[in-house]
């Protein structure tokens, strides 16, 4: 098993991982969401968001297009704003919702795009 | 609008990336399938793995956590497998399905880790 | 409210009408499911595929199409079934799953392409 | 077999339990749906909620859980509400939402937890 | 293998299958999502909706039931308008809802019966 | 923010959760998973079903409900182990999974009722 820490620094490992990641708008999220939003800091990116093995880059590749099929637009907003934070182009996050349609088909991806383009206009 | 290709250039174009992409597997679940089997070599391996933007390790990324969350087990086997054809590790793959455990839970992470084992196992 | 009518009636209304559409099939998959089964015949057969509005095949049709998207392959077999026996042809079946790939993706219409096939293979 | 009631036995035996469930919330987004709102009526409310087995509770425990992971938050709303006038506790259906964490991932619980504080919210 | 089209065909083809489909409605949704609008036209419409064995009138009957099950309401609108244009009453896309409850419950069918009633609305 | 305990003991005590809820099944699917088994234990048992605010009871019938409207058989197939366990009825379990068909038809119970079937086959 690999190497054990306790719960404290788990959590601030994982607030410190999710201002990298997402920003402010990660912070607004959980913020109010009570034990959830601690499981969030605590899991997600104590936990999860700090593993090695996947660059944070390919980490939100694999995200975003997760959120894409799942239609969950709330959370693709702030994790196309985290693919934007941690290097990738608009385009290719377009590329990646664009990969998703052979895969689960039009009408997500028509979404995602049009997160991905409200994203990008709060922006500019 | 980008360069337009006539559909024998489609075709043709769309069964060298599958070949590249999932060997001969990708070939076994297309060539049963009539056309729709011609729309998967078309559009799915002619025009959309054919773009640029992404690197094929991370179009496979991203499309081994959109199967997990999906649950599709039959195709994941087939992207699993194309993962490791484009470089990706096995270690990279199970971290792919690690990542996917915050945004659709525990049981289809299990169930794609079980079709890894299934994978490497068979690789040997 | 529209005509209303005892149970009792619906249960053998219910009962014709799954032997009109799925033949045995339906009658095995039914007959051990306790009251579950019991609402299978009362409500989704002697009230829904009582309705008029819409033929038959027309019902057949639209629960292809949303077997296959929802990935349900043991009741897309018996459904692929009542499609045949109300009248579609497997070139229609087929078609229909085809329709599915825009809103979808390829993986749940491959997966419905084989059970098709599946079906196709036994009733020869 | 169960004792089986004929059918305007089932419809006001359904528009009580909804009543006794949803309150005013359930009426309001029943009332204009025609058909549908019948079937709602008779069979979700007049059949099942009416079955012995599982108490309002825990069928509202059940539903929350299901309607989170599903993502459907109008339902969900009406149902979180259900589930306060059944006799849970605010922190109980929280926990509730907790639960499914492991089950569907993090972005349905946190749509799921906004529900409910908007609920909430509305009931001081 | 079927007749090859080169894709200016296909590209033109499937923006005249969008006008008789969707009217302006589609050509507003597809019109400024770039290469994905572009593969809505020459594949979905250009390809799929230009395939003869199902009449257009079938092909939305399965679309809409599948947009119901699916949850993708902003497609839903696009497609029960649709399917006003190709021929169904209003009565027939409520049948098709209604057709939706045995196979995924109720709370998809609600939200596209609310839907419908917005289009209806709308086309007064 | 409540009580904050280190992760070794996470393990353990999510470990001994597992045992209580799962018995031996649980463990047979979690121990070749690596460090998603880790996180399994630590996570979905060690923190979440250790949780104050609903009973092991109340909690299995929210994750039978789930796993049924998720249509994740295998995990499922555990958790009615797991809600037989804990103090339900093998009926209460069929009446859990009943109480899913409004809100996500029948495909999904009817399979759920056979994999109950077969775990209380297994039980004799």
């Amino acid at each position: 098993m690999s190497l054990q820490l306790n719960d404290q620094t788990r959590y601030e490992r994982g607030l410190a991982k999710l201002a990298e990641v997402d920003g402010k708008a990660g912070e607004e999220v959980v913020a109010p969401l009570g034990d959830l939003g601690r499981y969030i800091i605590e899991f997600a990116f104590g936990d999860i968001y700090n593993r090695e093995g996947l660059s944070l880059r390919e980490r939100e590749i694999a995200t975003v297009a997760m959120l894409t099929v799942l239609g969950r637009e709330t959370q693709l907003k702030v994790h196309i704003g985290a693919a934007l934070n941690v290097g990738l182009s608009a385009k290719e996050v377009e590329e990646t919702i664009i990969q998703t349609v052979p895969y689960a088909g039009f009408p997500t991806a028509i979404n995602a795009m049009n997160v991905l383009k409200e994203v990008v206009k709060e922006r500019v």
